[in-house]
């Protein structure tokens, strides 16, 4: 029996998802200490927020991070000069990216060529240029980086947060089944606004008026337009195209319908936004009366039709009885059509954001990563 | 870069399912060895069914299965001359299990014990008695085996077929999430049965009528009797409380209703069975007129309420809008209900029979086990 190897793992941020993984990682490290089979101990060497670092020359455990980074933080290492420091770390590395950082995911080839790991619910990274996401993917072990030296990638979290969306994908695709739809609803947000605007029983306030309950109980970014310009469920579509063989070039080279009347593009603030949409209730009231008198709902959702190589976004019509017309709260959906399964496709569901959940997907991509470490 | 590893593949049973997998497998292999990144290359140098074998004495390849077992086929070896054969293989050995014989899984743990790994949609190993199912996880070295020497061992198929059901609870309970209940349809013929027997819109035929009518569509085991029972719904909900922590010793030692009436347990056929099932139809009738009262429908359903150690099988009435009465055609649907998940369970739905689904869970597994093996 050899003795158990130590990992090194880096965290890039400490917001609600990198301070949820961070508690999932002690309660993981401390599992793995205490069972004599296991192969692996884990050592905390990194932890950087947006403008502070904690982490010591000798890559000495941060037993108590959170006092450390109270009382012991440094100015933050450039990315280049956090490579050098732990690909030198007496061990493989696994980085820990919980920001939604652009510059950091255009970091990750370099990282990976370097044998180091990296595990991330960072969208950018794999739905900005279709470059990045292929240099991502030649320099990776589980890509085609034939040196077998590079690291390993994973990012589950970076669609349905911790529901096994890609991996499920994945598995599809390298048993030779062939998907021909993904389709569903891949925002937490826009889920419990049309849930809330027209429920399958009937009612649902109006348009503008959902819109604030939701910013009201947290559902929505800071300024809701974030969430209603479709691009966030844009990138989720841009990474599932990608993985199953599509080359989209951007989350903005396919049709994105956005739910921000074009009049109040230019408003200058959220508020302002918020203050003048009730103006524009009566597109969104028709909408949803016209769907009505079909028995059917309005769902914002995204699908990927493989064959015709076409992506899209934006708004539909459902029957009350399909699956993706009966979604509770703010759950994800993600339904995949494929030759085997045939007319009944194999669904995801349940909730798609939150902090617990996504770090849980990046929790569960560490643990995948680790068994690939030898 | 090192060259290629070869991987050398055994195939016990060529039914539906093992036809299904060697389809894939030969898929597979092609892939593989296409990829100039790839590390592996797969070598198929056994093929046994319940009475013949192909191998070769110096592990060449079985190029072409079919012909070989029409125009070569040898009788088979006991399953410790197997083992023998299978270890002085040049290289690492997945053994695929394709049965559902209880010899085979028995043997389980002197495979593992002597390095060889396992992939098998095979329920019995993992649902018979507990001593067995400890034994196969005490000797893989993806279960306790401390001496790194064992095989790897999984089983995604043994529950829900390809659907990624064993994959997500073993996420969910790594990553540290309380799992407090899961709770679905777990048979495609209990789903098609009930699904026609009381639809969501109304109507539905009489119990016996609809018993035939899932028969003669092929929904059945050729004794419908086999289905009726609840056995096979209760060895998936073991294999899936124990994976949860709980000690259930076999899958009859929790509460499984059984819809054959007790007056026809003793029936000589499944013919004549069927002939006299319609007797017992005004017992079903009732039970579908209350659920429809409530405005609910009765499905055939099975549970494991974790903090109660408690497991049950059986007929449940859930609400019209409920996922599990939402269910089409002979899908399964599993929900998870966790700490993190809350109120809204993290639901898998789709096909969970059906040989080629059942094959991609057999060959998504062996995927899994060749990034392990090195």
């Amino acid at each position: 029996m050899s003795p158990p190897r130590q990992v090194f793992i880096a965290v890039i941020g400490a917001g609600g998802v990198g301070k949820a993984f961070l508690h999932q990682l002690s309660g993981l490290a401390s599992r793995l200490s205490q069972s004599p089979s296991s192969p692996y101990r884990l050592s905390l060497i990194w932890l950087s927020t947006s403008n502070k670092a904690v982490y010591h020359a000798d890559y000495k455990s941060l037993s108590d991070w959170e006092a450390e980074l109270e009382t012991n933080a440094k100015p933050s290492l450039a990315l280049p000069q956090l490579q050098d420091y732990l690909v030198k770390a007496p061990g493989k590395v696994v980085l820990v990216d919980n920001t939604s950082n652009q510059d950091v995911a255009n970091a990750y080839p370099t990282f990976l060529n370097r044998g180091i790991s990296i595990v991330t619910p960072n969208k950018k990274a794999f739905s900005g240029n279709l470059q990045l996401f292929n240099d991502i993917f030649a320099a990776a072990a589980n890509g085609s980086n034939s040196s077998g030296a590079g690291g390993h990638v994973f990012h589950e979290s970076s669609v349905g947060a911790g529901l096994p969306v890609i991996s499920t994908l994945k598995d599809l695709l390298e048993t030779g089944d062939e998907v021909t739809k993904i389709e569903g609803v891949f925002s937490g947000t826009m889920s419990f606004l049309f849930n809330s605007f027209q429920p399958t029983s009937g009612g649902g306030g109006r348009f503008s008026a959902e819109v604030t309950n939701a910013k009201n109980k947290g559902y929505t970014e800071p300024d809701a337009r974030d969430d209603l310009n479709g691009l966030d469920v844009a990138r989720k579509l841009t990474i599932l195209a990608r993985l199953a063989g599509l080359p989209v070039e951007s989350p903005t080279s396919f049709p994105v319908q956005s739910l921000i009347p074009a009049e109040l593009e230019s408003c200058q603030s959220g508020d302002d936004f918020l203050e003048k949409l009730p103006q524009y209730d009566a597109q969104m009231d028709a909408l949803k009366q016209e769907a009505a008198s079909e028995g059917k709902v309005v769902r914002f959702v995204g699908s990927v039709d493989v064959p015709a190589n076409a992506v899209k976004v934006g708004l539909e019509k459902f029957d009350a009885t399909h699956p993706i017309a009966a979604l509770k709260g703010s759950d994800n959906i993600i339904a995949f059509y494929t030759k085997r399964y045939g007319d009944n496709p194999l669904i995801i569901q349940g909730a798609g954001a939150g902090a617990d959940v996504t770090a849980m997907g990046v929790t569960a991509d560490l643990v995948k990563v680790l068994r690939l470490l030898h």
